[in-house]
């Protein structure tokens, strides 16, 4: 009989998950006979576990939606107890929604009993409740909540999923700036305890933020793109031979054989744009095995690419990317200021900063700037990280700029389908762009010519057999194209000035994380 | 010098690439000069590779955009030649753009010279070429064009790439109905040609239309779940246990370790739902290693996933996913007529049917139904293909719709994590969507408590320490939810009425493909 096996794990839950088991029968609704002088017992408890038994007719408002003119009505809410603090005969209750909270109050009177009180203040946080209240003004407004202006006076309260009592980290913990615990002596969580309970640490209110602002960078990024007359498309993972020459990529077992995973969709892309699709984007995972672990590499990280046929210059496309760029961080100005904030109230930080059109500096000017500054380095040679980050600060302070592109670097450091400059042997028509001085996406023109290919394949050294599809894909008909990818988590990371990219994906891989 | 290398690649370009190379210089526009009585030599040629040289200031017309309305004006274009046919002193060339294409003309006159028609008669199809033409209304509509009203009078004509001389399959082979094909002895092209080939058969208007519509249900499926306050979630494809019991999963070399490719993103969206994110989707790569060689299944498709918290009954969810379907259909129907269109022609099909609200059957319902058609089965078996198949036909013939649901599974045919129904030992809170008689939603109501899914994974046999991170998610406070994943493929495929998923994969993946 199900009746009796939902009381069964009622029993069980409460024997495991409330701190103190209580020494009557309030837990229970329907059956507290125990409690003979309990007036308010069908006012609290544990309710079946949620198996879809029915359909009420009882809407739940969400806390956000609490404000003073809800003032005197009866509601019913469903949130998490964030904290609770009982002070004789009333217990405080602060209940979470997301990013939202509320002040709750219950005390003994005509709707609760010292029993009810009791139960309140002994259920575990993080569990979920119903309760039913009157929304009340308060005079003060309430600083510690998100609803300043009310508060809810409980008249039932009911367990719908209780929290074991012992959490792995407490959420005000994992909120508070690090500077500010460190100067208290208070607890802050460091990053390996988070992640490995990456459940608990996504409901705080910075997590809330950070991944709805990551989820507006995935839409404007498409809205933008297909505004624009792009085409999604889908590229396969599983690939058969590693495209960029065998180092760092992952090796699948397939069926009898062997495989790769793709290090990045672009041999998809170009193969769309010689397939007429003219335009195109894609967003998904791309995977690296570099064993590095620093604070802005990932094994697995999601890849936003862009490819696109332009008539005569590759500027073209640098254009439209940071001009998509552009519109990312206008809407994620214009739409997820709260979210900005709720970030920046922990990791404080100075608003990104932007121009339009965006500034387009040539790698030799950088290389001068670099110079200039003391750096000491070859026409030809790539910038090393300190030397980006350096680059960055000269910039943002020379043209007042967080997000830039760099030009035109040498052919030397760039992969061998990246067209070389025609009019300097030791340039190439590629790009990269920066944000808060750290690379977030690098691109070029490719070589559509598949002799040029084949000749530049051989200056670096590629075993033309493992690349014959990429070369062939060229030989009937090829627009001249460009295009270039994303990491969508160092945007994120970036564009909200945190410091680890761990921050900004939700189960980050690592060389060594692999969990949750 | 850049210059001598440009040249260079020309001339071998044309060595290999033109049918019948010309026997005077005419291909080089520069320097033709043993040509010396043509007089329109500077008209036509091979043009340098596009390396970005410059940055003309020529505008290049759509071709859907030459309608009657541009009579009479001169415009650049740039094209493939789709065919070409010479006939006496002129050439007929169909330029082709992506689904649209327009008649070009060129014959010896004040513009063009004999050398310019040869020149013109012999570039070899798909190849990419810039022509400069005067637009011209018609007399009668061109049939076998899109552009029907106008043709254009070709006054200058360049290669921008050639494109070998023999190509693999013909673009009119391809688009080709296969009944008419082996009706009149005329060529149709098979699927393996199709896909060893996919850069030139995706350029036919059946591929473009069926990708471009793809593109469209991802964009409407986004669209719709936004705005009903989903959020998107990026979900790890390198995990490190086998979530759904082991078998059938892909194993990766992870370092000095090993890892394996994700089945489902389900775990990942179940835990953001015990973060409070409340209701998510994603969209990404899923991976079955599974040896089935069968025209629905791949072994890495797109998954299209959605979780959400529910209040009281997990019908909310089922309603939501539902309504997103039928706004997907919707969407199409209103936005992606033309492609519908262009893919009906080669492979015909009835309209898509849909009721609002979506029908929704119990599983003793269709069992039912089936019986009364002479299948014989048992109450809690599962439906076979040919089953699902007939009980879509039996469901259209009585409702008239090719979308519906279908309820309350038996709950030994679900896997472990699946609700019991509570009212039913028998039946699970679990159900599946179909389309035109296929499978294309599987989902449920999930466990959320951690006791019971314990119960329920020893029942199955699952090993506890293997799933001991998935059932700890549940432990902090879980909402009652319900969820499913779709698959892309198949909804375009159904959709659209094809009979093949490697019509609706890009670069589909089978225990036999790996490749492009």
């Amino acid at each position: 009989m199900p009746g009796v096996a939902t009381r069964k794990n009622q029993e069980r839950t409460r024997d495991n998950a409330m701190e103190q088991p209580p020494a009557d029968g309030c837990l229970f609704l329907e059956h507290g006979a125990s409690s003979v002088q309990d007036y308010a017992k069908e006012r609290y408890g544990v309710l079946p576990l949620i198996q879809s038994q029915e359909k009420p007719d009882r809407m739940l408002i969400r806390i956000k939606d609490l404000t003073g003119e809800k003032a005197d009505e009866v509601v019913w809410v469903r949130g998490r107890i964030h904290t609770s603090r009982a002070k004789g005969k009333q217990c405080f209750l602060v209940l979470r929604q997301q990013q939202f909270n509320i002040q709750a109050l219950v005390a003994v009177g005509d709707h609760a009993s010292k029993q009810m009180v009791k139960f309140a203040a002994n259920i575990s946080k993080e569990s979920i409740v119903d309760i039913e209240g009157v929304v009340r003004k308060v005079p003060h407004k309430i600083e510690g909540c998100t609803q300043q202006d009310v508060e809810l006076h409980i008249q039932r309260i009911y367990v719908i999923s209780l929290a074991e009592p012992r959490l792995p980290l407490q959420l005000d913990d994992a909120i508070r700036p690090e500077v500010e615990g460190e100067e208290e002596g208070r607890a802050t969580v460091n990053q390996d305890t988070r992640l490995d309970n990456r459940v608990i640490d996504l409901r705080t209110s910075t997590s809330q933020a950070i991944f709805r602002l990551q989820s507006g960078v995935c839409q404007l990024f498409r809205e933008t793109l297909i505004h624009k007359g792009f085409v999604e498309i889908q590229t396969p993972k599983i690939i058969s031979a590693a495209s960029e020459g065998g180092a760092n990529v992952f090796t699948v077992s397939y069926f009898k054989s062997s495989a790769y995973l793709a290090q990045s969709p672009q041999l998809y892309k170009q193969m769309c744009i010689c397939a007429d699709f003219d335009k195109v984007f894609c967003i998904g995972p791309v995977f690296r095995a570099e064993d590095s672990n620093t604070h802005r590499h990932l094994t697995e990280f999601v890849g936003l690419d862009i490819e696109m046929a332009f008539n005569y210059h590759y500027h073209e496309v640098v254009e439209e990317i940071a001009d998509t760029m552009v519109q990312i961080f206008k809407g994620l100005q214009e739409r997820f200021q709260t979210e900005i904030q709720t970030v920046n109230k922990q990791f404080p930080c100075e608003p990104f900063k932007f121009l339009e059109p965006t500034l387009r500096l040539e790698y030799q000017e950088a290389v001068a700037m670099l110079r200039e500054a003391g750096v000491e380095m070859g026409d030809e040679e790539d910038l090393s990280t300190p030397s980006e980050k350096l680059l960055g600060r000269l910039v943002k302070e020379k043209y007042d700029t967080d997000f830039y592109i760099l030009d035109k670097y040498p052919l030397a450091v760039r992969p061998f389908y990246t067209m070389p400059d025609p009019a300097n042997a030791k340039t190439s028509n590629s790009y990269d762009m920066f944000m808060r001085g750290e690379e977030i996406l690098s691109g070029a023109q490719r070589i559509h010519d598949p002799q040029l290919l084949t000749e530049r394949a051989l200056h670096h050294g590629i075993d033309l057999e493992k690349i014959k599809a990429y070369i062939d894909s060229f030989r009937f008909g090829a627009p001249p194209h460009a295009g270039g990818g994303i990491g969508l988590e160092r945007v994120t990371m970036l564009y909200l000035g945190l410091g680890n990219i761990r921050q900004t994906s939700m189960f980050p891989r690592d060389p060594k994380r692999l969990t949750p």
